[in-house]
């Protein structure tokens, strides 16, 4: 009998930085999975520190071998992914980016496919490079395109997205505006002017809808939760809405319809999965229902979702690694 | 020569409900307010600890004298405000009711005066019963009623208010879901639906509009950021929103109009101004300008409020006793 | 061959409250354990909601079977364990009581082992039934026990233990003190005065130590952070103090030595691990080492300890279910 | 009739560093003292922005005239006061610094009175140069010099100080391990081994008595509680510390005495007071009293006093500009 679970055990995979927050969280997630092995993880700053995988420590990028893996995790800074992304073209090596270099909307989309597990399983798996999507675009879109496809929504009037995220969103760099002191207490708009990056990752994969994006900075390390106002068609109710969900997520490991109510952010902390809930609202004039996605911005919103599309591309079980 | 300081000394005030956290904000402020002396604050739960007025214990309800005072603070639980209204009225004794008993919408608003002092300063200084606004309506209605007057929303599409309170707001009464345990890491959207109390307030006062009100709790204490997404009408900009408050509220001295960008919550927080600041939106094909609101749950929400109202109906000056 | 893991499961166990932090924490462990049978977990309070075990919900008392599973845990209030550990006594439902009522001090620990499981794993395997230890004590007692059995303490001076720990040490139950609004930006000590219960549990089990114990309240949900001064013999150093650790844990998956410096309470939350740190101290004239000691007030300060606990009992291994 | 008043309006001062979190604290308390004029506050990072002194903006140090003031106050980084004490000596500009630089054990305090007020009023009153004591100093050296000067301690063993302090404490230049995904949740005790430089500003100045001092970084933005471990000569009570504290600190506006129980952090952020609080132990073989010491570290702890000397040294009333 061919021993599967012997083969998976070959697989290799590498991170190049693994000191963020980002970063560590995939390197626990994988020192945890059990079918691949991680043969580096580089950090010029923290080289020589444990890595959160068992045995591996951080390593200088220099003292790695990008080109002798099966998969290679990029969580570099924004901008840095490009070169790699190069080099390993046309290379057996196939690459999850976990930046924001070749999104949709980024304009170095080509040749990449956008890793949503749950819409593009297929081209996931056959996928060299795989652009894994933003914490923020993760909610908003697994919230919205099973409800543009199945028409219920009124595409004359805009859509509406409140979200809050957990600091950790704006990564590890030190910055003075996200010192403990000045967060504290607080709770902010940013981005203002619907000028958002990951505003534009939304429109170029939905484009047919009118989207208002406002972000705000939430006291708390970890999670997102966006309160999504939909302009329905008449007669549609929170009901459709779940039943458009279920329709696509069912056996989904990491999407979770709620029957009833919506979703808190303490939920998903610390899990890989994104909690979606819808509810009617009473006495307005243009029928809106209101939808709560919950995701872990570390968790499905990064690193659980890379090691989703990881399981796709490299053969696994779906949910394989996950905390579901 | 009248010694005007003196006779202001010989105003009396008291307060029913001495121990909340509405109650507490009030009597600090009252006890630095310097024109009124508080004569009792009621707690029977609290009774014999300090009050927050230097000098002042709080006492047992039944040792208070409530009739006996220029004006009185009811401070008490939801509810609890209609037989005090019914058993002063007629008396010289002025109210200020910081419950939602008789607010707009609670169908008991006949006779009392809803206490938004920008808006109706002169009804106030009149009145014998005061209504103190919710702490939600406050945000909301302050930043919306001047652009109602200056015919700048489209009042076609709704009006998106996404809000944000801590959890003081909420009072101070033991409920497991207020718990640290259960708050702290946490954020959810409540009162969904459209079912909030503080929404009828608001449609109450402002029926033209057609209000979508999603709340949520924050963890921290104190504070409120309404996030309000407006339908404005073809050609409108946040400078035409400035504008109309500017031309409001110069001169008032609990609002604040942000010359540029939003205010966040921590710029308000412990204060009794109402902070407001308004962006314009790019690349939507609806026109909206959003809107943030920041205000003080316990200031300008609540005890602030209050202050501003015995102000005016007592004759001081208006910004005298306030954190601004 | 016989099939061990197949035996295993045969284990049933039953949880009488689980609607606490400590019980919610038990049954979430015990879910993914995967060596036993959770049978009934109960809670009048929240009969009907999911309990943290896939398949299993939240069951009242009168539709549970406590005598009918190989080992039951008493989550219940403090005082409540008593009637419970006498209807069992005599049958052979094995018991590890969460609860204080049969501590070593509390009067009732006749016939009781108390559950150390690195410090009295063979009495743990062959009790009829365990006492759980007290979050405070596991830290302060596991951090000591090796020290003293070394000879490494003088112990004609005191052992200052300064502790702090997080909301959920206090439990569920709506208390005013422990709301958020409360809680939020505060720190305090309680229990001043030495007379906290957990310290008549630590003396009786050192008691040669003439302990010294300030408990802190800490702004955060979970983990607590103990910082012992230990008055030491001459030339006794932190590496001495780590070496008396090391000969005892060395083996054991649930503490954590570091080589150096101090743990932080992050390093544990969310975890099953005591870890212990030590350090010299300079310029002292009556020479101490300060240790610090983490842990998690519900994982190895409660619920991660009962499955240590259940793992010798029923004959797992030792490690099975915790994180490590 | 002199009027006193008006000449008081007419002294002057400046602020070297205006956008740490001491210096804005402290223009804020300037800004609302009423009896100085804030002529300038420097800071090259802001300059532009406001100061918190109504109608000043913070100015580029080139713009600055240290020389023409009053009274100068430096809130630079620690080591940037030197050049500037050297500088104004002999002038008649007269200096509050707040940094560690000319505090005792620094080995520069020679001609610089050390500015704890209720301690060393009179020579404050006459000082060119103050050095204002570092946040804990504060708290640890108010609690125990009274009691050195009654006798109360028994000097043979070792005073034992848990300090925590809030992150403001550490500045606001931006560092990696200040950031609120950090220190979100998270608790630790740093500067281990007895080494912190606040200790040796204590040992300075109380050298009889042997410190141990361990700090810990807390969860929150503002304050700190000190836990003291007093060893006490037999027969000596928590009220017999009280007494000392009070036949010493009557009168003193920034200092309250519990008559029972602790202080908590809550009590006193936001204030410019400390608290003290003194319990006794039951059942040590060692007789020891527990202190605690509450104040908020930007407040008693840094800015208010900075305004106690200042009021010392320009001969304003003890407690103005204070909040008390």
């Amino acid at each position: 009998m061919y021993d599967y679970a012997m083969a998976m055990n070959n697989l290799s995979v590498g991170v190049l930085g693994g000191s963020g927050y980002t970063g560590r969280e995939l390197l626990r997630l994988l020192g945890a999975h059990g079918g691949v092995e991680v043969r580096f993880a580089t950090s010029d700053s923290e080289a020589g520190r444990a890595s959160g995988v068992p045995g591996l420590a951080l390593s200088r990028l220099e003292d790695a071998a990008p080109d002798a893996v099966d998969l290679l995790f990029l969580c570099l800074p924004h901008g840095e992914s490009v070169p790699w992304m190069d080099r390993l073209a046309g290379t057996p090596v196939r690459v999850v980016d976990l930046t924001a270099d070749h999104r949709p909307g980024s304009g170095r989309e080509d040749g990449v496919v956008y890793g949503l597990p749950e819409l593009a399983a297929d081209a996931v798996r056959e996928a060299s490079a795989v652009a894994n999507p933003g914490c923020y675009p993760t909610g908003v879109l697994l919230a919205l395109a099973p409800l543009c496809r199945a028409g219920l929504l009124d595409a004359s009037r805009p859509v509406v997205v409140n979200a809050a995220s957990g600091v950790t969103g704006a990564g590890r760099a030190p910055r003075r505006e996200l010192l403990f002191g000045e967060v504290f207490g607080d709770f902010r708009a940013y981005g203002l002017g619907n000028g958002h990056r990951h505003l534009l990752e939304m429109r170029a994969v939905l484009p047919s809808l009118d989207l208002l994006f406002v972000p705000h900075l939430l006291p708390v390390a970890r999670g997102i939760l966006e309160t999504i106002v939909l302009p329905v068609s008449e007669g549609v109710s929170a009901e459709h809405v779940r039943d458009a969900w279920r329709a696509l997520y069912a056996g989904s490991p990491a999407v979770r319809v709620h029957d009833e109510g919506a979703p808190s952010l303490a939920e998903v902390v610390g899990t890989d999965v994104l909690a979606l809930g819808a509810v009617d609202n009473a006495g307005l004039r243009a029928p809106a229902v209101t939808v709560v996605a919950a995701l872990d911005n570390l968790g499905k919103g990064a690193a659980g979702q890379a090691v989703q599309n990881m399981n796709l591309m490299l053969g696994f079980e779906a949910g394989r690694g996950l905390r579901c």
